[in-house]
């Protein structure tokens, strides 16, 4: 019988990877969903307590799930009109059941505060992901801005609701 | 033995919702494929036959295969002299063995109808999806459209073939 | 016992399935990242070693590993002063247990080396990939660039560091 046992618990580790990496996903798409659409607890959800957000100029470093509120609130989300993030290229790499690694690149679109003009920003997001009762979210991200300019004359407008 | 089959059982039916959601994503692929590569078959096969594909300004409302069709082929490729869309942050949630909902961003290059100018145009798809004879298709699609504009000056074309 | 093990043994098939998928993707991922980071390890560790990397014009057609590093580091790199590419739309169809086929979309933002206006560039990647000694690797790509155009007007530069 331990031969099998272990060939179910070896299924059970290896979907245990393919389980967490989807967690791991959701975190980045949900930061990107919580983000643009101002949905504060969505966005709160995907950090730990103790997390660091390293956003690095023009922004700063934000410690803790109260300094990512607030950079959330006072500094990121009163700077942006609108945001529209699309993140990809994302690899994960474990180290350990409960501990990971991953990488991922992003683009953005959007408004900043009072303006009409189109800005777009790519950024590589760097993350520590850790496991805490059964639950993955996010430690630390650290972000490196690779431009961020505006596109002189386009402008960013939803279709008019007819 | 029971304690071992229920073993197996659980694995399947984890590994069922991972096979979902890994399907249910190429539902999302398929639909930029299908559309911008002028795929018929391919971009009619990820919609149920009573399906709903709500657009919105300033495109409108769809119902049913037949719909998605018309649209398609009346409306939309009528419309765009090509298109390049990228889908991202796709998050899933499971509402049974068979239904799920998800929410993606896209981002779309494209020229009108006639024109040489780029447009950019932002969009959150949020869809309904479900299984029926071990299939997954959209059941509905509701698009928000949150810009779509030109960028003044800038056109696209395609390398010249040598 | 036999109907057990044979449950077992599905599942490993289905769960191999879906961790190769997610072997290939992260190839399509180490693609961007390798590339746009300058990490020519990282890069050429997903071609093998008789790949074929096609990029049409107006690059060309490269052909083994020795002929993509070729192309990186005498055609690509020097051309490109920065590259921001993201993936996306990755629909991955096996033809066997090492085989397997898959298409994904790319856009990239970038400077041509010495400008600072930033150009667009979307193209569709058709891979072949190739599972050899438990490894999964690109056996061939073929680029197709849908355009490839500056956006007047607009460079592309980081923030700051205060």
């Amino acid at each position: 019988m331990s031969a099998e046992l272990s060939d179910t618990e070896n299924l059970a580790q290896r979907l245990d990877v393919v389980e967490s990496s989807a967690a791991i996903r959701d975190l980045a798409s949900n930061y990107c969903h919580g983000f643009d659409k101002r949905d504060r607890d969505l966005f709160l959800s995907i950090w730990w307590d103790d997390s660091i957000w390293d956003i690095g100029p023009p922004f700063g470093v934000f410690e803790g799930l109260a300094g990512v509120r607030e950079a959330l609130e006072t500094v990121l989300w009163p700077a942006w009109e609108e945001s529209h993030h699309l993140c990809a290229n994302h690899v994960i790499s474990f180290q350990g059941r409960d501990d990971a690694r991953a990488v991922c690149d992003v683009d953005c679109m959007g408004r900043l505060a009072g303006e009409v003009e189109c800005q777009i920003v790519g950024a590589t997001y760097t993350d520590l992901l850790q496991r805490r009762d059964n639950q993955w979210k996010i430690l630390r991200r650290d972000v490196q801005i690779h431009y961020f300019n505006p596109i002189p004359g386009a402008v960013l407008v939803a279709p008019a609701k007819t």
